[in-house]
């Protein structure tokens, strides 16, 4: 998935053969090397002698690929976002017709936590410099960001129109709650100390019940489709 | 308040005097400075001349309060966690003896979030570069946000105690998921596009429903100790 994202970031989709190919893998290399880095060392510290050991290449190697440091920064910092939008327009899109808003909104919720902490080091490093990069590196990641929110605005909205929202909740800060809790997972979720499962399952039952009176209800009333979802006791 | 968690930073609580006063009020101005700075440009991106300029000092005058860089962004670090726990546990000592335990959760919330929002840079810069200053510079920082998600852990223990935590919930990743939502805004609130009041209100129900299946009917029963809540429509 991380190859995938960088993927994403190739300026065209054609297909690609012989030097071309090796051109592609060094620079999703780099790319990847970058994410790696960004993600642990922020913005103001990710400098591309780090960026080049950790692609195994020497740093002048970067500038064939990239123009600029922040040519670079900025493609990491798009394609997580990017990656991110992609992996949950396509979870939703494999739910059944007719699957209900909160049973859409678990799936959602799985899909970012998961692709967060399990896939991609491009999302870590966007979430993790949101704040700190300078507006110029940002623009194309607000704009990714922004269709990433319609999703999620779009699964509130649909639940808020089936009567399913409680009434005090404003829907935009309910939306930014619910992924600001997603994003957060980033920083102190450790395999070690508890599975992802149980990260997924509390988040579930947090968000859903959080969101809506109807939450206990509607797991009750409504065959689950496909996924199983271990039920309350 | 910056003001105010720079003070929790001074090494001893003595009284000062004449000179001394005014070396504290200097070392204050550099500690609001780098702040200010560390929560916009992160840490990688903090250079002490910015620092002083923000300051309205020359650089080299930083060295006379504080031996390095690293020393002085330490000191923030630390100090936006220390005032947090130190208004967070102000706020719970407020409470009426006897304040229900999803009671108490609202108020620790509203005391959160207006903490970070209103009033101090020193805890965005801490929650921004969390997860990127190296590990000799967080361990005072670690402790401390230990000791402030052990009010949280007592919280949600509380409430589990008097059987209103959810029993599908994980209770570490419950509070974390609920530090995470509240940690975000600062990522994302903007006065100019909402009330502070309305993203306390809309926590507060989340956390509070997301939390417990008891938490309307607890609304519903309880007479309200000290602080008004909008009740749900």
């Amino acid at each position: 998935m991380v190859r995938k994202s960088a993927a994403i970031a190739e300026p065209d989709g054609q297909q690609q053969s012989g030097s071309e190919s090796k051109a592609a893998r060094t620079r999703t290399r780099i790319l990847d090397a970058a994410a790696f880095v960004l993600s642990r060392k922020g913005y103001g510290g990710t400098r591309l002698s780090d960026v080049a050991e950790q692609a195994g290449l020497q740093a002048p190697a970067i500038y064939y690929h990239f123009p600029s440091r922040e040519d670079l920064i900025e493609e990491v910092m798009w394609a997580g976002i990017a990656s991110m939008r992609e992996h949950l327009t396509a979870v939703l899109d494999s739910l059944p017709p007719g699957t209900p808003p909160l049973d859409r909104i678990d799936a959602a919720a799985e899909a970012h936590l998961r692709h967060e902490l399990e896939i991609s080091d491009y999302t870590t490093a966007a979430i993790r410099n949101a704040g700190q990069v300078p507006e110029r590196i940002r623009a194309r990641q607000v704009a990714e960001e922004n269709e990433y929110g319609d999703l999620w605005r779009k699964l509130i909205t649909d639940a808020q129109n089936e009567g399913l929202l409680r009434p005090e909740l404003d829907p935009r800060v309910a939306r930014m709650l619910v992924l600001g809790a997603l994003n957060w997972a980033a920083e102190w979720w450790n395999p070690r100390r508890g599975s992802l499962e149980t990260v997924v399952r509390t988040a579930q039952s947090m968000i859903r019940n959080g969101l809506s009176p109807a939450a206990s209800e509607a797991e009750a009333d409504t065959p689950k489709p496909k996924r199983r979802r271990r039920a309350a006791p």
